[in-house]
């Protein structure tokens, strides 16, 4: 077992211009651990109702997804749900959110989870983040937290603490701009990115939704474009697919190097580009490895170009035939 | 000579967060003549008034632009004030528009223009671009055009008419679903690109700022980022600049490959986050080859990524060794 994922897990309500599904396996710790599986071993630490069905565990189990963590309180799962579109598929109204059972999670992680070398904080409450991260028994190799402007406007000391004790920060472009604008002076993305990494964490992922990401770290800047889809079914988990495709590349392959990052961050792509091609994990939870495989090339392919001849510039300086 | 370009020159009123200029050199031919100038020679027919100074001819003519084609008439030259930012400074907010003696703009190609091999209509009246279209003496090698919400609201038909006849259309990412929603029945801009392609141009290259341009030939599509830059001063004329840079490069190589058309659109890229780091044409019309061929390095490195072993996915279907 590699990554340990500390999130929710509840069912979605959800409404696109593509059709609609009523109490849908989601959350972000679910979405997070079937991508990741596809890389790499997962253990998962969320909490669910009584109501929870035994189709929905037998769908973690199929993906070797550590469950010992998920515990069952009385009461009802989490509910969420929420309406897409149809002018811009990646912009969502909350209708309701019934926090049930998940307003009292406690994360209490097992000896063996406490070991873990990965560790992914999805975007849950700041405070339950730190408390999370104070139970490992050391430093794990990497730290990825994610988070969301409720908690840069409700929770910014813990959020601030959060920010300050992880290696990679999930963010998204409205979101960095938030937190960011206040003390650099700009919504300037680069600018915003920069400020993160100067409070600690060497990588910040900036997601840009139907725009891909871009991933600053250290000095080097990467873009990764989202794969162009013709249909976006429903986008909600893609961030937390993302991120479950990105950690479980570097656990998989305990490669750290600025380069796995880099094909982390497409992995990423190519697990955020599944996931919202159907409503709920359907699309996500049932991926083959020639899919993984074509699409990946596809991605390749997409921002693929050779390099330019110096002579192929400034053809009037020195009186070139190609005037 | 090679490329051909009718547009606009004019003088732009700029305010941005980062400063404003008054009466500064602009115009859609002005950034798009000046930007491929780097890569081959450019005809620019265009009008402006007895105003126009001699300043102005000047940056035109050090970067060999021919403009044998840009009529003075009596009157005052075209006109435009707006602003950015600060929120977002891809938006503006035009303040005032004063065609002067662009209202009367007649183009009369010479026959030397008229057979140009390389041909792009700037963002003018549709009317225009297929009247300057019409009189070329054969049909060129390759032509371009680039167009404006303003005219899919006001001219629908003739826009309609320049679409089915071009075989390169650039347009901003609201611009093409605006174009082809009522068609498609989804703001979904692969759908948008396609049905343009439908109608005619092989090759559709969507504009979206900040988030780079994804370009569409044929059935392949090419995704290349923004330059990440920390500060965006002035981000008029990008487009054009974009243009120019990639019908520059196009007409300079001669190549129309596939290849050379990606590597066009990174070196509009290029040439796009030249012009938008500083006002007017101040920092695109003072550019060297070192800091040309030292941009497009970047850009490569921007998106470059290794490829994947087959070996990293899907660990627990052969039970490897990584779990």
């Amino acid at each position: 077992m590699a990554i340990l994922v500390v999130g929710s897990v509840g069912y979605d309500t959800v409404e696109t211009p593509a059709g609609s599904r009523e109490d849908a396996l989601g959350g972000s710790a679910t979405f997070f651990a079937i991508s990741s599986s596809y890389f790499a071993q997962v253990g998962m630490v969320a909490v669910v109702g009584d109501d929870f069905t035994a189709d929905s565990v037998d769908i973690l189990k199929a993906h070797h997804v550590d469950i010992s963590g998920l515990q069952t309180a009385q009461g009802k799962t989490f509910r969420w749900a929420g309406v897409y579109g149809p002018e811009d598929v990646n912009s969502r109204e909350t209708l309701d959110t019934q926090l049930n059972v998940f307003a009292d999670f406690d994360p209490h992680l097992s000896p063996e989870h406490r070991s873990l070398p990965y560790l992914f904080l999805a975007n849950i409450d700041p405070e339950l983040q730190l408390n999370v991260l104070g139970q490992m028994e050391r430093r794990p190799k990497l730290v990825a937290a994610d988070t969301m402007n409720f908690w840069i406007d409700g929770k910014l000391e813990a959020l601030t603490e959060v920010v300050r004790s992880v290696d990679v920060l999930f963010v998204d472009e409205n979101e960095v701009r938030q937190f960011a604008a206040p003390h650099v002076g700009s919504v300037n993305v680069v600018k915003a990115a920069r400020f993160i990494q100067d409070m600690g964490p060497e990588t910040v992922i900036v997601k840009r939704g139907e725009h891909g990401v871009i991933q600053f770290m250290g000095d080097s800047i990467f873009a990764a474009p989202a794969y162009p889809l013709e249909s976006v079914v429903d986008p909600t988990g893609a961030g937390d697919s993302f991120a479950g495709g990105f950690m479980g590349y570097l656990a998989g392959t305990g490669d750290l190097s600025p380069g796995a990052f880099r094909r982390a961050a497409v992995v990423g792509s190519v697990m955020g580009s599944f996931a919202v091609e159907s409503f709920s994990v359907e699309r996500l939870s049932a991926l083959g490895q020639a899919e993984l495989v074509a699409r990946f090339r596809d991605f390749s392919h997409l921002s693929q170009f050779d390099g330019l001849k110096d002579t192929e510039m400034l053809p009037w300086r020195d009186g070139a035939s190609n005037l």
